[in-house]
């Protein structure tokens, strides 16, 4: 669970729908036609923008904004560690006894393409196109985003000018003009909660995730290409270790010298 | 067919149109006039812009935003397997029978060029050039639709302004100040709807589409190389898969493996 | 002539001024203080921001955009062949007699540097120089046309803030409030104007002519290096026809194969 | 103690402080809801954009703004060419007793893995990536104050609208539109001061500070390699002063010559 | 002295202030806390920004956008073809009788460094850390000038907004308010011109200025490295003039050939 990104929504919708409390009721807040524009109008301009296949996909990616699924770097040194260990003492074949404890797809595949005897260049090409497919799912779900955070504001500006535009109309009932008014405004309100507290936030999150996950991929793919080349433990551990950032990595003989 | 543009074009003209509905009657809501000045400048200010033949040409490519004629890429493999088992068994000349079941313009030129007997380098050089072409005319339709994008909202600005600049010299009649700024507001709200609606998303639509054709006619110039290089219709089919995304390739023996 | 160009602007500033016309008299819409802030403000940021010589050399570049001198890259194709042919048969010198009939300065420059027996080398580094020399020009004339395109809209702001101060400062007369904001908004009207229907759009015509006129000079060039290595009129033909993009290029034996 | 930074805070906030005295009583001026939404409005899109990791980070990030703790360069290659000449008469083990005067954990440590007789390659791996992990800190803390920069005056208009919608609604009561939307104004100011006066100004700060930092390390990596590969005083300076802009070198007599 | 800085500023700043003058006084636009808080702010914002040392160089800089201090092109390189014959005829230590009649610190010192016997990669060294020196301080001088073209437009708002809340607190005096608003509206006015009139053209200027010393130092430096090699006068004129622009360049026999 990324505690961060729901603590943060949380704590925006409260204070949003606090700061609207303290100053009145909720309900002149909620229009839903001016959602229906809003909301509506950034999908339908999403639909247009995008293909229809990654509109889907965004859904699966946005969960990387709220579970942290992903290993930890030292976990997966030491498991390459251990795995590399248990090849040098009884075989690549050994290894096969540990796939059950194995869950995370990626490793799994890489694993078995390792006991299946693969060549280090086949296992780096199939690797590597899959690091580049996870990347671009991503990368897909960070452009939708930002697509509907461009929208959105788009949207509400358009819903408050023909609200303007039908009040400025009536304005002989003076009573409606403030009325009218702050409903046409709310569709711009709207959209720059839209784009500000979610969008934009959950985009830049994504990218993290992003990074993040083609580091511990890399990482893991260094360790298969080891195992592959039959290394001992420790020389596995070392050359792992260079992808992590210093103040992360694991204390290590060599470097307490 | 692309169906997402379509139902978000129809969703999004639905949606701006019934919330108008709801507020009141279309009718003040079409204004000649204004349409003049925000459509006709943006296609002045095009016309100023891009050279005009870009400017028809870009009609040619908007098609590609509805009309999905692309090949899919496992079909595109499986037929280059097809035509290289043939060409193996009963030598290059033999393709040409498959001409006839061919629609595809480019495929069928590079061919052509397979069969005629041209050399590999000569191949690459005409399709790479080709391809190169598709690409500047997507771009050249992408970047009009980005100056539209940028000129309609300006355009309804302008509009608005001049509304204003009238309407203020006229405040003695305090009836027509509402009605007069309404109707110059109208500009703004076709900017907005040209631009946010129409040319972003379908600029956005336009590129990946751009980048999905390159894609399909890469692999067709990769699968006709093979042919010119006689390869084995397995080999072929491998090389092709390497253009592909893991998750949308074709199982072969040895992925399975 | 760029038709283009020229229609443009008539149609924008037709559209402009009917716009008004429907709405009441052209003469409010005609203020000399405020075109003086807006123009002159342009002009004098534009003195501060750029040498004078390219300030000057702006017209110059201007004229780009209105008439189109470049010749055909098919003909220049077809110049070269015919050249490479007279040279063939009568020795590079014969092709003084073709000088008379050469008005594009830049070929002319080149061929008399053929002729005068100078190396390929020589021919090369003066020609490239005299490119880039042509694209910095454009490329200033660009950057000044975007410079005026931001600084016009500033200006009309700062115009506007100037009158908006005068006539909120005068409210006690409310008969004068409507027309002191309406002129105020003149300059704003103005900067949107200069700056969207003209400066914009006139920097992506430059943009697409210094393009197209680097390509021309290119051909050219790899024509004048054709002519002093002694190539055959349909070598010469062929290599020139690579700058060329497929659909424009003439047909060739080669390529009909 | 970096006092250009606490100058500037000081005076920014002072002038705003004044600028309201001036006008009236600073008290409307401050609104605890206002500031809640605008300021916790920003935490929480922070909270949603961010790694925790990094927004606890950004604090110690931040006292690089205010602290001025990088020695001169001066001053570090005067202490290698002191170093380099210890090393010279005692060896390499001498530096042992310098350790003592030295602060900076960076070149401590740097200094350590000489003595402990690490391999020039060794030593420049183990402190490169340091050099990286603190630029990747400084990066971090400057997107993150983007960040803010970005969601302040969001916030700051989502308050406003809220404000505004309310006030709005309430028209019946004239003598409290004015009060209603000073209020609603509020979250907007707040947004603006947070942005232009701390966010971006820090940030900017951050960039030349992280820069320069770098060049310090670089410099000091430079002088501890020159200490492995036994280099005399001299050549050590020289190697060390290629570091440093011409203006800030210290004369040498070479280049008194 | 570059004239068009003078003339520009001049002429912008006459146009300021006689559009003002046409609509009434000069005194309702001069405003102390106004200013104060414009420019305060924006010099605290910078303060913030940028290390207290590039703030006080960039007056320094700003001379170069009045001062034309830069010797023609043209007039450099006869003066290398002159000191090169100088050099053939009488050896490289004759120079020194020249030392007296040359000024620009740059060139003496490189003179200096030819004179002293310095080798080719010595000189080049050194003289081309002060070309990147020379261009890190116009840079920096830029970097200052964008960063308060930012922060005065964002100051003034902040004016603008501080004023307003005033402003609408005491609406109960009618006979005020328009005074309120005019007095608030004038800080984004300061903002404004700040930036529009002064920031963003100096901006501009200090780039083609910093562009055109580095060509000039670049050919200082080819020609000066063309002593060392005790080239003949002749060819140092040719390999220098490979800096210029064709149309710039003295005319040689070569080129008239």
């Amino acid at each position: 669970m990324d505690l961060a990104t729901i603590i943060g929504l949380v704590l925006g919708i409260a204070l949003i729908l606090g700061s609207i409390s303290i100053g009145g009721s909720l309900l002149p807040f909620v229009n839903i036609p001016s959602m229906m524009i809003v909301l509506g109008g950034s999908f339908a301009a999403l639909l247009i923008n995008s293909p229809m296949s990654q509109v889907i996909g965004l859904f699966s990616v946005l969960k990387n904004c709220f579970v942290a699924k992903l290993p930890e770097t030292n976990a997966v040194i030491q498991q390459f560690t251990d795995l590399a260990r248990s090849a040098r003492r009884d075989g690549l074949l050994s290894l096969e006894n540990e796939m059950e404890t194995i869950n995370d797809p990626f490793l799994k595949r890489g694993l078995e393409m390792v006991i299946g005897g693969n060549s280090r260049d086949e296992l780096t090409s199939v690797l590597e196109t899959e690091i580049i497919c996870i990347e671009q799912r991503h990368e897909n779900g960070r452009k939708i985003l930002e697509a509907i955070a461009a929208a959105a504001p788009a949207f509400g500006m358009i819903g408050t000018l023909i609200g303007l535009v039908q009040m400025l109309r009536t304005l002989e009932d003076p009573s409606q003009i403030g009325v009218g008014m702050a409903t046409a405004l709310l569709t711009t309100l709207y959209g720059a909660v839209i784009a500000n507290l979610f969008c934009i936030p959950l985009a830049g999150k994504l990218e993290t995730r992003s990074k993040d996950e083609a580091l511990v991929r890399e990482l893991m793919m260094s360790g298969l290409s080891s195992l592959v080349d039959g290394l001992a433990p420790r020389v596995v551990q070392e050359r792992m270790a260079a992808f992590v950032s210093e103040s992360k990595r694991p204390v290590t003989p060599t470097q307490a010298a």
